[in-house]
């Protein structure tokens, strides 16, 4: 059984040395560490990774993170939601996000055209830009067929896009194929239904994409969800992997408790009673907001990996 | 400016009493007391109302309450997510849920058969049973048409239901539609793809269903919505009332917290901003379980408005 | 094993038959329900009942409500924190708090002379008043005696209160010892201090309270802890049972979380390895605001209590 | 305005640059930048610094990085817990904490005399070795004097112990003022309790320590308050600047909430309401678990503060 030892700092101290004492500091500290432990452990093992976000993390500075996660190989499916998708978008095509505050007048902000999503801020004519940039694009879509699955249509929005900072870009250009249960969930859902109203043989098939993802992966596949976040991403992934005879590894990674019984508070082992995680998996829940705590986790994993050679495209 | 009084407890209190008291008692209570005030108006004044909830709740008791509530026309248009769907059929066609422990040994539920939801226990069986429901059901629909909005395919459930206590039933009854932007994310987006394979002709149209929630209010009318947790539901409601002019009135509920920016710990004060909540609203956020909190709120509305004669169907 | 059963409200619905039904909803309520009925069994089976409280608890309308708690007889030890003391005297001298909000104009409020805490808002001149009425009451317990124990001395205090709704009136009344390990964190800290400074014979004996709380109980007694919130209130009764051999009954109820490891947050489970809480006790957690969650448990217990004849002073 | 920028990796990335990157992500990555410039700014502008934690924090690993934080001068002032001191003092005297687990069989836990704070275990045994030092040393300090402010108590045990990584041996190398305004409140209270019956003239003078941690400070000077966790420590520190005149500068780290009106989790915004912050002051609040959050900030302040000569006893 571990010890507690004293951390103590010295100049120049990186993440990942951080991150390796932080195993034996205690509490919230421990588990960010198994976090760490675990995702190099689904990599070296060779696992399909399902990676779980909402659209807020996308909102902030994680979304390049996440793009190079994807880079170097650390994911084979992403589940996210409608507003991550547009926001990737938007920043591909050079809209802004400023840092604002989260006790904000927000009757004021919003006389001035502003949105406000947490501590963050964004313009509306960011969402007129993306309506025409979204309008332009399912014109071509639609001139090369009328039916799409969600993670098709995706693809072929990543394969439109340059900036190897964005996740649809990487996501498309890895072959890695990216999951949108509830695509008309956000402005996209309103362009979407504006075209096919001129479009009346446009189709959208959110049914076949539940068939994508089961063949994403296999039963004999080893599988393994780090999920960032709640919601419905993070159901999906769980929900996929178990059809698929369940995950051998979990991170999960959220600010909610299990104390309401709500999927985003689910931690790793209610989702042994659902045969989600195999009984034997390695599993850890770290309680904590996703934009200092997934940096910390991930970026250790990584160099552990980059050192051992399990990265793809790696930083030299 | 309202006075803090101590509050005395006398026997054979009742919960509008309590409620009442509780305007002047502080923190989350005060909250909790202006929820229930700015119901009552929403529903004195007219309003389409936009009740969300999630798939926990409808695994909870809460779900014969949300049944009744619809039957009283305490609101217009639901929204709501895949497990919900679920587990109001597996109540309405007989499977029982039990109440078990946060602190559960989960291997030991799974070897069991036993599936595990914060302190709520569903069997496996309770699914396999949903399984043969669901596709006779699609069967029956199928021979119907062959292309559904989810809103009507639910309708049509409610319809084919018996159950008084039931969400599909009372919406299918009062003509309330639910919305369900994520219908494959759960056990019947797997049935709906293996129904898909063999009728390569059925179609779930989720692009329509934008028009029709759309349509379900107008710009004019007053909008107001209440959002039990977060995540899609509580989302796609703001959105949808965003896009119709905003919403006059808003309740949310939730365990979750402005602090990491997600739509689930989202304030009313935020969606101010985003022009969602309309600048003058009448709106609260009350913090804490929906299982506690939700009743609470609504049986203080459910009286006054009982009184003064603005329930549907109302009890005697 | 118990069900879930559908939750239905009906005209006139008083408190205890909500919480009686809470028993089958799910998640929180069904901690609340069974928070009652360990309170129930406590006083039924003759416990010491250890209630502990937090100072803004006090702030809040609760204040009365813990008074009529103490005079029913369903406390037997008190254990609070400075703050507390301090605002229940404002509050039987006459000082009004008032209903604000949780994002106020900070600036401004300081500008007025308005505390802020939490939703509820103070003014500077009820500290001025507080400041004369102590100075005045030091002076007739220095003329007594020079060295108290924090307990004798807010005794002291109740007695020269004359407000039934007040913690301190009622304790001493009732003969119920308050004990505050931490007299000196509040402004009669400061009070104490220039006093002391003037008096320099006048002498707070924090030790020999301990013996007091010790002493207020007994190794052979059934012992039971309330506590409401968490700091050192919680942990100074939970110590003191423990030293008289563990209390038989705990209920926590606690906005914080196990996961930070605090004692605010620690659970009823945690203190079984502590010894605190005997294996075999009967515990509940709830995890909520208190001055929603204490109401509807406290009278559900006080229903019951008061129909079985357990209560003292009953309400007829 | 700042903007949100893509965070990216790059190999042996330092925690410095990582905390330096968070000012631009979002969310709580935020404000732990913002809580890292406040720090560098308060120590630039000489103030005297309040560093307030609790003792679940010393049953943690950042015991020794509080003593070295204490021995590099980034404070002036400590306030905590009995808690605090008494682990503090068994590490010091060799004993172990071990890393468990948050779910654990606490029963199982207990027969084995082991006791669990949140992750972290700590056998009862290491109570009985206390036990036996803190006798011996009482009868040391006994012998001085018989009248005992607990500050200076606490200075003599940390001149009495002999490891550079405790809290109280810093302290007291470094002339840093410890206050315990519950001291009491833990295994030493029972300890100095029956040495008290023991020696009737042994006195700890709990009122004249509200007087020394004002004088610690003054109204001149400037004035900060780092306070991790709640409780008596944040709000000790926070009343004690007020009472000086309030803090120009102020860091709150803490899981808790400002929704329930608590301490622990009041914001630096309520408290210019108290006039405890200054109206101008610069201020962060970082919610999440201190053993993450508090090494980043701290790290970041030391790296920049250690390059500008500003650390004593610096690390070369």
């Amino acid at each position: 059984m571990a010890q507690v030892k004293d951390f103590l700092w010295k100049p120049g101290l990186s993440v990942e040395e951080l991150v390796e004492n932080m195993g034996n500091i205690g509490f919230q500290s421990v588990e960010l560490k198994k976090a760490a432990d675990v995702i190099v452990k689904m990599k070296k093992n060779n696992s399909d990774i399902f990676l779980t976000f909402t659209s807020n993390m996308v909102s902030s500075g994680l979304r390049g993170f996440f793009a190079q996660v994807i880079r170097l190989g650390l994911c084979n499916v992403i589940v996210t939601t409608a507003g991550a998708i547009e926001e990737d978008i938007m920043k591909a095509t050079g809209e802004k996000f400023l840092i604002g505050k989260f006790d904000s007048d927000d009757v004021e902000l919003h006389e001035r055209g502003v949105n406000r999503i947490g501590n963050l801020l964004l313009k509306n004519e960011s969402y007129m830009n993306f309506e025409t940039w979204i309008y332009s694009a399912l014109d071509k879509f639609y001139a090369k067929k009328k039916k799409w699955s969600v993670s098709s249509l995706l693809r072929e929005i990543g394969l439109m896009i340059d900036d190897k900072d964005s996740i649809l870009y990487q996501a498309a250009k890895n072959n890695i194929p990216i999951f949108c249960p509830a695509i008309t969930d956000g402005a996209i859902g309103f362009h979407l239904y504006l075209f096919q109203q001129k479009h009346k043989d446009f189709e959208i098939d959110v049914v076949n994409d539940f068939g994508n993802i089961l063949l994403s992966t296999s039963f004999d596949a080893k599988k393994a969800v780090i999920a960032l976040g709640g919601g419905i991403s993070k159901h999906h992934a769980i929900l996929c992997t178990l059809l698929n005879g369940g995950a051998e590894y979990a991170v999960y990674m959220t600010t909610a408790h299990k104390t309401s019984g709500s999927m985003s508070g689910a931690t790793t082992s209610e989702a042994k009673s659902w045969g989600k995680i195999k009984d034997d998996s390695d599993v850890a829940t770290v309680i904590g907001d996703v934009t200092v705590m997934f940096p910390l986790v991930m970026i250790k994993a990584l160099e552990e990996l980059n050192r051992e050679g399990f990265l793809k495209n790696a930083t030299s």
